[in-house]
C-alpha cells in the first residue's frame, strides 16, 4: 500500500483540462479553454528566428545555460517591462521560468508552508489556486465588485489574520471575471499592502491586452518596498507552446526564487529563450500584439453584442476591456455543471465558475473565452447557450 | 520583514553552479559540469526537423497541448525503453516533464511530507538531494561498495526506520561516482523492495551510455508490484537545451504525478516535444548515440590512462563503465573545496564531492566530468590536477 504525500489529497484532475479532453472534438463549439488563436501565431516568422537561432547558435541553443535565462532575453523582457507597463527593472531582477504557471508553482513554494494563509481575490485563476494548493495553504477569498478585490474587505482581514504569507491578485483582465481594477484601487491596495508588508504576487498575462481605454500603472510599477512579484507571460502574446514567462521581483525574493528554481527545475529551455529572443531582435513584437488585440476586440464584440442580444435578463455578464475573458453569473438556482451537459449535448462547452473559488457553491457562473473561436463561431455558440440558459431559468 | 517558507532554509545555490560560473571562463579546464559534448549535437539535423515541424503543424507546435505529452512522442519513448532497457510499458504510462530535474521534484512532492525519509545512495546526485530538500525531507543515506549500494545496510534501514516513502537510486553510470549495480545487486534490492513496498525513483539518465559490457536490465523491468518510477531523459542521448524528459510509472503513481504537473507547470514545451519526435522519426538516434558513446569512451580511457600516469597512490578513483563520470576519492587529510581553489588558480576545475552527500564531511572526494572536453585538455587538465594533488599529499 503505497502511501502519497498530504499535499496529494487536494489535488485533483482540473475541471477544465477534463472538460476540455470532451470538448476537443471538431464539431465542439469550445468557449472552455484560455487557448491563443493558433491562426495568428507568426510561424513564418518563429521559423526564421529558429533557423537563425540554430545557423548561428546551434551548439548554444541545445545545451545547457543558467538557472535565472540568458543576460540579452532578460534584458529584452526588462526593456519591455519599462515600455509597456512603465515598470523600471532590469535584467538582474527577472527569472525566466517555463511558462507563468511555473511561476505560480514557485510562488506559494517560496512563502508558503503548510496552513499558512494565502489571499485571493473571489474568484480567482483556478490554476493558480491548484498551483498553490500543492503548499497545502489556507485560502482567503477576498469578495469583489465590478472595480475588482473591494480593499476594505481586504484591510480587514489583513488587520484580524495571522501567518498570512502572500496576496495572489490579477488586476488586469481578470481571469476568470475579465474585470480590471481601477487606478484608486491599485493605489488603496499598495497602501494596504505596504501597511502590512505582505508579499504580492501580481499576475500580468493579459495586460498588455487592452483594447481601449488606457493602460494603468501595474501593481509592479507602484511598488517602493519591493513587495511585489510580478509574473509575466510569453504564452498570450507570442505563443504558450515554448512555455515561456518570467518573474519580476527584488533583492533576497528573487533571490529565493533562484535558489528553488534551481532544485525544481535547474532552468528553462535554452532553445526556447534563443528562439523568442532572436524573434524579438528580427521583428515587431509589438505589431504582432496590435494584431491580436484588433482580433481579439472584434469577438469580444461579438461576444457580448450576441449575448446582449439571446441571453435572456437574469444573466449577468461583464463587459472586458481586454483580455480572453467573461464571466457570467446566473440565478442561484441554475447549476452550471449541469448545465454544461445539456450545452455538450448540442456542441457547445464552457467552464462552470465553482472551480474558480476554493470554497464550495458558486454554482451558479460560467466562464467564456472569446479568443480562440472565430466570429460566426461566437455568434452560433452564444445563440445556443442563451437558449440552454433561457431553458434553465424558472418562469 | 518578510517570511519565507521554511523549505527556503535548506536551499542554498548550488556548490556546482557556484563553481560553474567560475570555470566558465575559456582559458578554464573545466571536469565540473555534466554537460554533453556540444560538438557531437547534430544541429543540422534537429534544424530539419524543426522546420518540418513548423511547415506541416506550426499551429499546433506554438499551442498549449496536453499535461501528459505528445501520445506519439509518448509511444515513442515506450518503444525506446522497451527497445533499449527492456522495459515493456506503453504511451499511457509516461507523463512528459521539463527535463528529468522536474521528474525528481515531483518524486519528492508526490511521496513525501515534511520529515518524512528518503534513503539514497552515500553518495547521490547533489542535483537530486537539492531538489528534494524542497520538501524537507530527513535523507538516510546507506553505504556503497564498488557495486552500488550495500543490500544488507538497505534491508537494516528498512526494518528499523518509519515513514521511509521513498528510495532514490541510480543503479547505472551513477552520478558522481560512475559506479553500476551488478545484476545480483538488483536482483536483492527488487527483492527487499517488493517484501518492504516502498517506491523506488529510478534514475537513469546514463543507461544508454554503455562504453563496454553487458547491458543490465533496469530495475523498473524487474518491476513485479508496479513500485519503481523510472525517469529518463533526451538531455544525454540528444540534448538538453529542449528541457525534456519523462517518468515512466503505473496506475496510481502516474496519475499522481499527472496531476501535480497540470498544478505546477501545466505541460512541458510543445515545440520542443514535437521536434524531438519528429527528429526520432527522420532520422536514427541510436546511430547519434553510438557516436556519442564513442567520443565518451575516448575521453574516458584517456581520462583514466592519465590519472593512472599522473595522480599519486594514495588518490583512488573510479573506472566507469559508461556515463559522464569518475569519482576520486583522497586521503582523508585533504580538503578538495580547498583544493578545488588551487586548482582553479591553474585553471582547472571540477566539483567538490561533500555536496553529494547529505551530512556534513566527505571532504577527502572529487567528482570529474570527461564528456565535454577534447583529449588532449583532458591530458592538461589531469597532469595539473594530479600535481596539485601531489602537493597536498603529506610525506
Amino acid at each position: 500500500m503505497i502511501k502519497f504525500s498530504s499535499r496529494m489529497n487536494l489535488l485533483k484532475g482540473s475541471a477544465i483540462r477534463e472538460l476540455l479532453a470532451l470538448a476537443n472534438k471538431p464539431e465542439v463549439l469550445s468557449f472552455a479553454g484560455g487557448m491563443p488563436a493558433p491562426e495568428l501565431f507568426p510561424v513564418d516568422k518563429i521559423k526564421a528566428a529558429t533557423d537563425a537561432v540554430l545557423e548561428e547558435q546551434g551548439r548554444v541553443a541545445l545545451q545547457y545555460s543558467s538557472t535565472n535565462g540568458f543576460e540579452h532575453f532578460r534584458q529584452q523582457i526588462a526593456d519591455r517591462m519599462e515600455a509597456k507597463l512603465n515598470i523600471k527593472t532590469s535584467a538582474d531582477n527577472i527569472l525566466v521560468t517555463s511558462g507563468s504557471q511555473q511561476g505560480l508553482d514557485y510562488s506559494a513554494r517560496v512563502f508558503c508552508d503548510k496552513g499558512d494563509v494565502i489571499i485571493i481575490e473571489s474568484p480567482s485563476y483556478l490554476g493558480a489556486l491548484n498551483a498553490f494548493k500543492a503548499c497545502e495553504p489556507n485560502f482567503v477569498a477576498i469578495p469583489t465588485d465590478g472595480d475588482g478585490m473591494i480593499m476594505e474587505e481586504l484591510e480587514k482581514v489583513l488587520a484580524t489574520t495571522e501567518n498570512v504569507k502572500m496576496i495572489y491578485v490579477i488586476p488586469d483582465f481578470q481571469n476568470p471575471s475579465g474585470r480590471t481594477w481601477p487606478l484608486e484601487r491599485r493605489k488603496q491596495f499598495m497602501e494596504i499592502v505596504n501597511k502590512y508588508e505582505v508579499p504580492v504576487v501580481e499576475d500580468n498575462p493579459y495586460g498588455e491586452l487592452r483594447f481601449e481605454g488606457e493602460y494603468l500603472p501595474a501593481l509592479k510599477s507602484m511598488d517602493t518596498k519591493g513587495l511585489v512579484v510580478f509574473l509575466g507571460t510569453f504564452s498570450k502574446i507570442l505563443a504558450p507552446g515554448y512555455r515561456l514567462g518570467w518573474v519580476c521581483a527584488d533583492g533576497e525574493i528573487l533571490q529565493k526564487y533562484n535558489f528553488l528554481a534551481q532544485a525544481a527545475s535547474l532552468q528553462s529551455s535554452t532553445e526556447a529563450q534563443l528562439v523568442v529572443s532572436k524573434f524579438i531582435d528580427m521583428y515587431d513584437l509589438d505589431e504582432h500584439v496590435a494584431a491580436i488585440k484588433e482580433c481579439y476586440r472584434k469577438r469580444r464584440d461579438v461576444m457580448i453584442e450576441t449575448m446582449e442580444k439571446e441571453f435572456p435578463p437574469e444573466a449577468k455578464f461583464t463587459h472586458p476591456n481586454g483580455g480572453l475573458f467573461t464571466w457570467v453569473e446566473l440565478p442561484e438556482y441554475i447549476n452550471t455543471n449541469e448545465m454544461a451537459k445539456q450545452c455538450l449535448a448540442r456542441n457547445v462547452a464552457y467552464v462552470p465558475g465553482d472551480g474558480f473559488f476554493p470554497d464550495a457553491g458558486h454554482n451558479n457562473c460560467i466562464r467564456l473565452n472569446y479568443s480562440c473561436m472565430p466570429e460566426e463561431k461566437i455568434v452560433q455558440g452564444m445563440t445556443i447557450l442563451g437558449e440552454v440558459i433561457k431553458e434553465n431559468i424558472k418562469k
